[in-house]
């Protein structure tokens, strides 16, 4: 319990500005059968090939393997920082939030939205998202990670943040999944992002056990926690919308939530074809696409 | 001559990821009447107060001071870095150019757009800029900076733009106003920002010169290059877009173009609050609001 105390109570995750740190390759398993689950009997929603582009190409769900490859080449190839593309994921989450769950949908007073950050570039997009969300809303946006210092400004967007991140250091103590449905009107999961693999340690273990549990909707950054880049998680948390950036990795093809979007609008186009992402035209300057 | 080829030729600028350096105070100067120019008579446009917010109070617009504090509240309490301020404001820019000039207004062939980037942060911003309108348009966009690597990666969003670099190295010594009028529908300005001061030095002064003389589109990059950021500049360039970054800069009072728009959403509430700024509220999730 002390151990759950002290890593929940601003319990979470976030550091590290190397993406590179987290892309190891995640080995490839037999296919596992998703159970059926309160959301529904788990099976690909879509088709192997999923959303088209408008010449009608298939947009191409990656890989483990491709996923790091390209992250790799956006940063030596093309440059990139890391505070680069995880600007510009954090407010493609964050747009395809707001647009999706009006605030008048919100029914919950506030505090309003859980973010809860894991302990690489996912965390970070995590972060990123919830300073633009606050920006949005100027509603309260509660985010649950390290107290350590993260580099990014993200959890300094407003001087409520550090109160609050006090507040969830006692409160967090007590949190269940119906204290969440409770006091927030989403969450917003970005602990592991597409590099995670293998056995899911705590205090991770039991967040996404409250976070299976929660009623609420979950918004996934990349990939839900959890889940295999390619295989999924049949036992897994369900989120109701899924952000993939750069491009849509295998496992999407499990996504049973109600939207999908497509963020992260900086992949060269010479990346693009070099991998043949066929990629969807974005409407306009638009920094999301919404694949359903 | 061969100064100018040296640095035209393949030019210009760029460089630092300091903002920190370019921060100098801008001292009071008497204000100068504006000259009658091409443009019509330069007074200023709009009241002291400028646009107002839905609230009716009017929107601040900064003095050197004012505008270098607020930079360095935004890197030292919210601990923002470099790269996510760019990121923010190269991506308004691209933003409002994009949705104002649309493609199908472009009257020239490829290349289509030129962006002049300064040796210091504007200079990152416009960099940024282009690799965002390279994305939207799909046209090449020429960027002219100074031949040294540039820490971001604005330069490397396609193959093509280190070729476009080689050609302009040969070209740019015989480019004159119409050249620029012949080949390319508009001109980004990010040569100096608000920290400007003082005289302008070569190769940046005949740059500035043949800038105005062009009659193509100028969109300006939070301040006209050469302008005082609290006085303007009679006899400077005469954009025809300005995007404010963070705040309008004082100068905006005699800017005479078209379009307005103030781009940078990234104020936290608390510094908008400390220093009064009144910012009139974005669209939905936009990151850009335009102002006239």
């Amino acid at each position: 319990m002390n151990g759950i105390r002290t890593l929940l109570g601003l319990g979470l995750l976030v550091s590290t500005r190397s993406r590179s740190l987290h892309r190891a390759g995640i080995p490839h398993q037999d296919r596992v059968c998703l159970a059926s689950s309160g959301w529904g009997t788990v099976t690909p929603k879509r088709s192997v090939s999923g959303p088209t582009t408008m010449a009608g190409k298939p947009i191409k769900y990656l890989g483990a393997e491709e996923a790091q490859a390209i992250d790799e080449e956006l940063f030596t190839e093309y440059s990139f920082s890391v505070d680069q593309l995880m600007e510009l994921a954090g407010l493609s989450c964050a747009t395809a939030i707001a647009r999706t769950y009006s605030l008048q949908s919100f029914t919950k007073k506030m505090p309003s939205l859980l973010v809860v950050c894991g302990p690489g570039n996912n965390g970070g997009d995590g972060l990123v998202c919830a300073r633009h969300l606050q920006l949005y809303s100027c509603q309260p946006v509660h985010v649950l990670c390290r107290q350590s210092a993260f580099p990014l400004s993200s959890t300094h967007s407003s001087g409520e943040t550090q109160a609050v991140r006090e507040l969830l250091a006692g409160v967090f103590l007590f949190l269940q999944p119906m204290v969440i449905d409770e006091a927030y009107n989403l969450v917003v999961d970005a602990i592991f992002g597409f590099s995670f693999k293998g056995a899911v340690r705590e205090p991770f273990n039991s967040i996404l056990k409250i976070l299976k549990e929660v009623t609420i909707p979950i918004a996934s950054v990349d990939i839900p926690s959890g889940w295999d880049v390619e295989q999924g998680n049949p036992d897994g948390i369900r989120p109701d919308m899924l952000i993939s950036l750069t491009a849509p990795k295998k496992s999407a093809h499990f996504f049973q939530g109600r939207y999908h979007f497509l963020g992260g609008r900086f992949v060269p186009r010479a990346l693009e074809k070099k991998y043949g992402l066929n990629l969807p035209e974005y409407p306009g300057t638009d920094c999301v696409k919404q694949l359903l």
